[in-house]
């Protein structure tokens, strides 16, 4: 069986190439929408696209899926229970789809999505017991997928404790997304584990009952993906064109930090907007209001769409996410500390303490 | 942490780049000559990098750790028993090297080479307890190390049994070569896997005694790599530079169905000779005289140097090597059979069988 894992950047997204060599067919998971990495691949080891699967109508990135069977012919596989604008072959939990050696078994994990899908991999040329599962925005390395994008919390629960904790301690974890993602809190850089490993050491699966799992996986939640509603859509095949990504210049939208000296000392100071955690203002702080990442949502009220606000954190990472869900949502005066609070104290002030 | 695998087609190799995101420092371990891709991830990364390891001396491939160190100023890390023409770092069995947040663990594992090691990693940010295991050449996926390149099967089996195997199962497991490679005999193209999973089902590790595993891995051993001895001298420093690849050009080697077709047509045919084994002959035949692949270095003499000589096998892959190896050794009038038998039975004869 060749495996290959994909990692893309944009999104922190991973999607997966796998087949069985012998008899040349393979499937791609999670496609994005540049699919020449995939065609590419297939090409060289010489197999033919015949699967396209999709481990849920993706929320937060643009899908491959659809293009990808236009080219290849291979038909998009949902779970039954979606509703698509496009030709889609239903599949069912406990199903099999076989790839010559490569035996794919398709687990039902609602709770990120009424449709969310696990998949679970043998190679027979091996063993019939699986060897891996592509777990989707379902469970993650270090996390559990987020059940606020039209999930829900106590399927989550049901679906990862009911289906994916009791495969063997010993088969390998896939998910879509590592560290980065909107998708979850904590993933890990690291995109490969076990189930053993997850099962011991994940922080969400460490919960004594389903209600302690549910206040865990709902709470600091990151902000929701810009439009994911449209982005659905576009997936689904609803929307023929894909929804047009951002409507301004992320270049634009930046501030740094000598910039904002010169403003504060001329007198024009703009609102500072804090969005770090509250235990990192004990170990530095430059003045700003403290306004958590999680809780910019519901206490959007707080501040002003008139007025100009500069948005830090620690590194301008938070920061740029929370730059464009304000824009996206009228605050066109807005601005990203690049570099956050670390660089200021690089180049503007060394006495604000690193950590 | 973060981890990256990368493979390196030629040789069928496998290196990685992996360690602490939070303070910017990684290991490079068994680099490939051609260091770009470390240092591209590792500046992308803003990462440092601080240690480059070898697994061993390796026999195969050229190593990159000599110049990557020169570029990058991290010292090459080497077993404590290793005789090196350059500046080495020596560690031990047991010794902790701190990267970080990352933790590793050096396992003297001689076997496949007197120096061999493997490198027990933790993300101490996840556990303190063990992520995974760098497995070099001892141990494969589906398969183990070839112990005839200055190695020792009994160490071997000491080495897996006695340190690799006592290791937790949901260990991930990462070797330095996937199928393809001269190293193994039948590694699989999927590079990852467990200790649990090798454990069941890596046919290497079920044998019942040592004296049967050391039959095992010394029953039909691959081709040695050619020059490997000269290989090892460049990766160990005392020679500046690297050993001339290869002193021909393998597109003048080659010959097609067609052409075969026509000189036996025309009363010249020449030599056949078929590597593969004597059970896929039983499927299909075109009559050559058969010595299977890991035969051809004992039964040499039955070959004649002077003689035209055509190779072939199923598909041409192994059959290649062959004529590698055969010309290395003075038959300078050999040839591969491109496509192999299948190609045979696709344009000139439909009555052959395919399998």
């Amino acid at each position: 069986m060749i495996f290959q894992q994909f990692r893309h950047e944009a999104g922190s997204c991973l999607s997966y190439l796998f087949g069985c060599t012998r008899t040349g067919v393979c499937a791609v998971v999670d496609s994005q929408l540049k699919v020449e990495p995939y065609l590419k691949l297939a090409e060289k080891q010489k197999m033919k696209i015949t699967h396209i699967f999709e481990t849920h109508s993706q929320a937060d990135h643009l899908s491959g899926a659809r293009k990808l069977s236009e080219i290849s012919g291979a038909p998009v596989y949902f779970h039954e229970s979606v509703r698509a604008g496009m030709p889609v072959v239903k599949v069912k939990d406990g199903q099999q789809v076989r790839l010559g050696n490569v035996v794919i078994k398709v687990l039902h994990t609602p709770g990120h999505t009424p449709d969310s899908l696990c998949f679970l991999v043998s190679d027979t040329t091996r063993s019939d017991d699986p060897w891996l599962v592509l777990t989707g925005d379902t469970l993650f390395v270090g996390d559990t997928g987020r059940p606020d994008l039209e999930g829900d919390a106590g399927q989550l629960y049901d679906s990862i404790w009911g289906k994916l904790l009791t495969l063997d301690d010993i088969v390998e974890v896939y998910p879509t997304h590592y560290s980065g993602s909107v998708c979850g809190r904590s993933m890990s850089p690291k995109p490969i584990s076990t189930i053993g490993f997850e099962k011991r050491f994940n922080p969400s699966l460490q919960v004594s009952s389903k209600q302690e799992f549910i206040e865990f996986v709902t709470a600091n939640l990151p902000l929701q993906p810009p439009r994911f509603k449209k982005v659905r859509e576009f997936n689904l095949g609803f929307l023929k064109e894909p929804p047009i990504e951002k409507t301004y210049d992320v270049q634009d939208l930046q501030i740094t930090v000598e910039e904002l000296k010169q403003r504060i000392d001329s007198g024009k100071a703009p609102f500072l907007l804090d969005v770090r955690e509250s235990f990192e203002r004990e170990y530095a702080d430059i003045g700003g209001r403290l306004i958590p990442l999680g809780q910019i949502p519901k206490r959007l009220t707080e501040l002003d769409p008139k007025q100009e606000i500069v948005v830090y954190c620690h590194h301008g990472n938070r920061s740029q996410r929370v730059v464009e869900f304000l824009y996206e949502n009228g605050f066109t005066n807005v601005k990203n500390l690049t570099g956050g609070i670390e660089e200021w104290t690089n180049k503007i002030d060394p006495t604000v303490p690193r950590y």
